[in-house]
């Protein structure tokens, strides 16, 4: 392997562990992590159960981006937390207000080369600037915080060859919204997306935030862009020329699988309700009524995307019947949009503004009127997700948000020329902008004095217990197969505020399928020190959430017997400390009865031994004996037997 | 009564019914109207239930500044029903994200000399333009709308008069602050404020706006300004010169209450929690650390309170443990803060600005961390308005707001001159601002074919029932004293949302006393036809909130019996129908029990008479005859035996 492309180059210099053989498992050194608040909460609670000192990665930042409207007491008390948080281990805090993390983190901190995690599915948006940067769990973040390595299995690498130049009134998310067209919201599972090619040359560093933030919505491991004259031009207008360094695929490098697409044949593209898949051109949608435009988020963050949709509307007046709302991403996005004109142009043209964050993209505010098309500029559109039971969100680019607004009907802005006469608005990337850092607060020098700040909903994580030999604990549930972490701990908005406080968010564990369950597992708890649960196929399926594993943690459950795991749900158990048996005979699935006592006897010689471990259940009216399994690596049963990364992380601490 | 002051000219120049003498009924022609939205899906529903043709005000406007959080379908489809009921009922429509009434009203349609009524308490700002505006409830608004005249007793006249000129760093909201530390939150209950005097030839129209604003909370009636050369500067900036004309007190003209206020003695003052009534000078309560500091609301509206807060903090850094929120009160004043440079230097400073409208004054959002001092530019600090429990929030004028942003601590402004070296900025009023209308939607001029859009959660008012003369109905609950509206229909966020369905928000009747009551209820409006309740004194104290007299009603209320009633209360039982009837003797009220029959034979004629009313009681073991009475005028009487006002504009209309 003597030529490498980009992506092979950004992992070599950082791989620890591993080789570079897709599917097998590598250790990453991480250089930057990045926090939102919605996850960081728990973030800054496992470093503290750490016992971290101080952050070991060059640049950790919080964010706070995503619970910005504060009904009650618990949101503002998670910013003073994290806040607080920030200062005691060393990390770059961004307030309320100053911005969406991605494209605050590429125009403050992104450097070409380096490698970060983040707790934000959209951390992806980094490849844009040459980085490799990953999304996931919060508890791997933490552990990057800490210095440990992210483990990943090495994902293929798809070359995706753009050539051309994109037509006018089409823009850098009709480049995503047709990679979505052609290979769907699974097309980039267990792959590295890698654009290339001479069409790069027309697309900014902020259009291709634009591309690589969507990767998240092709399912894939991340998305890396070269590092090349337009990523100089872009860090040098940040007045940061000197982070800048080049990062080329070598000449003859290869990819694993390879695509292309031609710029110039590319047409306006909208996504349809329920999924960022359904992907047609918006010719074919054209005229349905709309009641909301939201302009704005990490899919379309740049001051070209905000001024594009100003000077479409400058100078009239948007539909009056559509709520044509605003989320600039930034504070420096405002004062540069203030600066060019791009504000009072779209306030002139009936703009509805709101406070720089993820706002409607999280559901967090903005949900559409019952029955109407909203029409986002946002990356995902899945059902409900923007709080509007059924509801009917598009997604499409600036351009086509911006002709919608106007007409109150989707429209191609290719239209705009011969409805409003107009020429197509070329934007000219500015040499350099304003740059506001007012709101970024930088590590403290000394933190040894510094206290958490704890509101009354936010509880430090209790203490993950070590696995034992011997057990002999009751089945508390039986499930089916497919069971969701929804079922295992729902979303939602009674819930999700307990999210910094697991004894109280325990309370819901299994709720959905049993009320019950909390009071049963807390009696377990006492009289046999734990429980197990025994499960079907396809086990905690869903959604990555780390609470899935830490509430039935804190309620003593000890192993789940199943069919086999959805995969990140597998990866959280062993993470916490939770063991992930599997029936060595599925059928023995009906041999253990709800409420049997399980024995094991020597279970932490038989997970070391990787061999069969031999079960007893004392069902009601008999007993049987079964064998289970576990396809743990090494490393994860060093973390298992210790009760989950926290505790490992602790004993290398005092060692 | 050859010399009137202001107050008497604006109530002369309207008064239909009634004479001059406080504390007897008068009635008003009514040339405007002004509703939320908070309340306005209900006035809209009023205005249909009676069958409205078309608005005879001359200018009412449906303004959307409360509900902008759009958490669910909800709000957005309020917006929705709002916006086709002002194109129905010939109103005008000010978008979601066009401002808070008050000041928008203000800015684009007050007119000295007119009379306004609003479904909003803090109506009364109008004032500060020579209007006699009086904030009232819906229905109040609804009968306006539909040409009634508005009743209410002839208030007292409080002349207060100002002398001197305000020293620098102390502004209009000091000045209200003074009047409420001196008379307190019952000071002006009965009555109407007028300013007078040298003093207000140093206060502009905006200022003035933020004295009559926070008359709401000396509980006066209303506060009225002289219309002079500030008010005629004013409406000219606004493009308006030609709305002005001179109304000013007759030369020996005379109060009924008289006091003054020496402008130049005035120091910064800040209103502790929880009332704005508890007003001391901000030196007395200096250095105590804050978590936040919002300006906005109709408390602070003007381009003047930004322009201030902007000159404190530009080329500044807030405090960085400090939430330095900024509600832009309409987008004109956006466009503006964006012209005078006033909107960078507060996104520069570290400001996190909002969606122009009420927000956290209404708490929407912006509640505070547990724990810690909110400073607001707010009207009102009432426990938990913000919606965090126990809140400690602060009253205070921008200056000594932007100044305490700056230091993290309450800081008396004075001393920005040494702790900073800072020069008080002075404002210069513009002779022109940048005027915006781009989301005020007019009325439409053919409104026949309009349907109203009701999302699922928008009912039609139910139909009102006629006071039949005779009845047996049961007594479904006896209650003790003092009984509040919060008892009856309590406030918060599950049910609020309700707001425009009565039938679902019906459930909660009572529901804080007795959990079956809307069962019992539905049981006895089959079986008998309806029911009645008892009551001590002071019957439904508290809120004005109107559905504690419309559920009811819906659920087949045909009388309360108590001993007395609070006043609003009283007038909205009437208003929807339910007859107010008083214990003759309150012995009495020991005479019945829950669950007892009561009988009424010749009600309507009893009513009418005007004396006492026998009642047949008929308890579990005995049967009891007591007498009760009524205090109803003849134009109430009226309206009770039709089912109540909008029964009354229904036969109006068709006859």
């Amino acid at each position: 392997m003597n030529s490498l492309n980009v992506a092979q180059k950004l992992i070599q210099s950082h791989l620890i562990t591993g080789t570079m053989d897709p599917g097998t498992e590598i250790g990453l050194k991480i250089d930057q992590a990045l926090l939102q608040d919605a996850t960081g909460t728990l973030v800054q609670l496992e470093l503290e159960a750490m016992g971290l000192d101080r952050a070991k990665t060059e640049v950790a930042v919080q964010y706070v981006d995503h619970n910005l409207l504060q009904t009650d007491f618990k949101n503002a008390d998670d910013h003073l937390f994290l806040y607080s948080a920030a200062q005691k281990f060393g990390l770059w805090y961004s307030k309320p207000g100053n911005g969406v993390s991605h494209p605050v983190h590429m125009e403050r901190f992104g450097i070409p080369g380096k490698s970060l995690v983040g707790s934000d599915s959209h951390s992806c948006a980094a490849g844009s600037l040459g980085m490799l940067a990953i999304g996931t769990g919060g508890l791997d973040v933490a552990a990057a915080i800490a210095g440990q390595p992210y483990f990943v299995k090495m994902p293929k690498i798809m070359g995706v060859k753009l050539m051309g130049k994109l037509p006018d009134w089409v823009s850098a998310k009709d480049v995503i919204l047709e990679m979505l067209r052609r290979f769907g919201v699974k097309g980039g599972v267990g792959s590295i997306i890698e654009y290339y090619g001479s069409g790069l040359k027309h697309l900014s560093a902020m259009d291709r935030h634009v591309i690589a933030n969507m990767g998240a919505e092709l399912g894939a491991t991340t998305t890396v862009f070269p590092s090349d004259g337009e990523t100089r031009r872009f860090l040098k207008s940040q007045g940061r020329e000197d982070d800048w360094n080049e990062i080329l695929a070598d000449e003859g490098c290869s990819y694993d699988l390879e695509h292309e697409i031609l710029l110039d044949e590319l047409v306006p593209l909208i996504a349809l309700p329920t999924s960022p898949g359904n992907v047609v051109p918006v010719r074919d949608v054209e005229n349905r009524k709309i009641s909301q435009v939201v302009i704005g988020s990490s899919a379309n963050p740049g001051l070209r995307d905000f001024w594009m949709a100003g000077a479409i509307v400058k100078d009239r007046s948007v539909n009056q019947e559509v709520s044509f709302d605003i989320n600039p991403t930034s504070r420096q996005i405002i004062q540069n949009m203030i600066g060019n004109g791009t504000f009072a142009n779209l306030i002139k043209a009936g703009a509805r503004y709101h406070q720089s964050g993820c706002m409607g993209c999280i559901g967090m505010g903005q949900a559409p009127a019952s029955g109407t098309i909203s029409l986002r500029t946002m990356p995902r559109n899945f059902p409900d997700r923007s709080g509007t039971k059924d509801d009917q969100v598009y997604l499409c680019s600036p351009e086509t948000a911006a002709a919608s607004a106007l007409t109150g009907k989707i429209t191609d802005p290719r239209d705009l020329e011969k409805l409003f006469g107009m020429k197509y608005p070329q934007y000219e990337f500015p040499d350099e902008v304003i740059i506001n850092l007012d709101m970024l607060v930088p590590p403290t020098k000394d933190n040894l004095e510094i206290k958490l700040k704890k509101g009354p909903n936010i509880k430090s994580l209790p203490e993950m217990n070590a696995l034992k030999s011997a057990y002999e604990v009751p089945v508390l549930l039986k499930m089916g197969d497919n069971v969701s972490t929804d079922e295992i701990l729902k979303a939602g908005a009674e819930v999700l505020p307990f999210r910094s406080n697991i004894p109280e968010i325990s309370k819901y564990s299994y709720s959905v399928i049993d009320e019950k369950f909390y009071d049963r597992a807390m009696l377990a708890k006492e009289k046999y020190g734990g429980h197990i649960v025994v499960a079907g196929e396809n086990y905690a399926q869903g959604s990555s959430r780390e609470h899935a594993a830490i509430a039935p943690k804190y309620l003593g459950q000890v192993a789940v017997i199943a069919k086999d795991y959805a995969r990140i749900a597998w990866q959280n158990l062993i993470n916490f400390g939770i063991l992930p048996l599997e029936f060595d005979n599925p059928q023995n699935y009906d041999d253990i009865e709800q409420g049997a006592l399980i024995e094991f006897k020597d279970l932490r010689e038989d997970i070391i031994n990787k061999g069969l471990i031999k079960v007893k259940v004392k069902n009601k009216n008999n007993t049987e004996e079964i064998f289970t399994k576990h396809s743990l690596s090494d490393r994860q049963i060093g973390l298992l037997l210790k009760g989950g990364v926290i505790n490992d992380f602790k004993d290398k601490l005092s060692s």
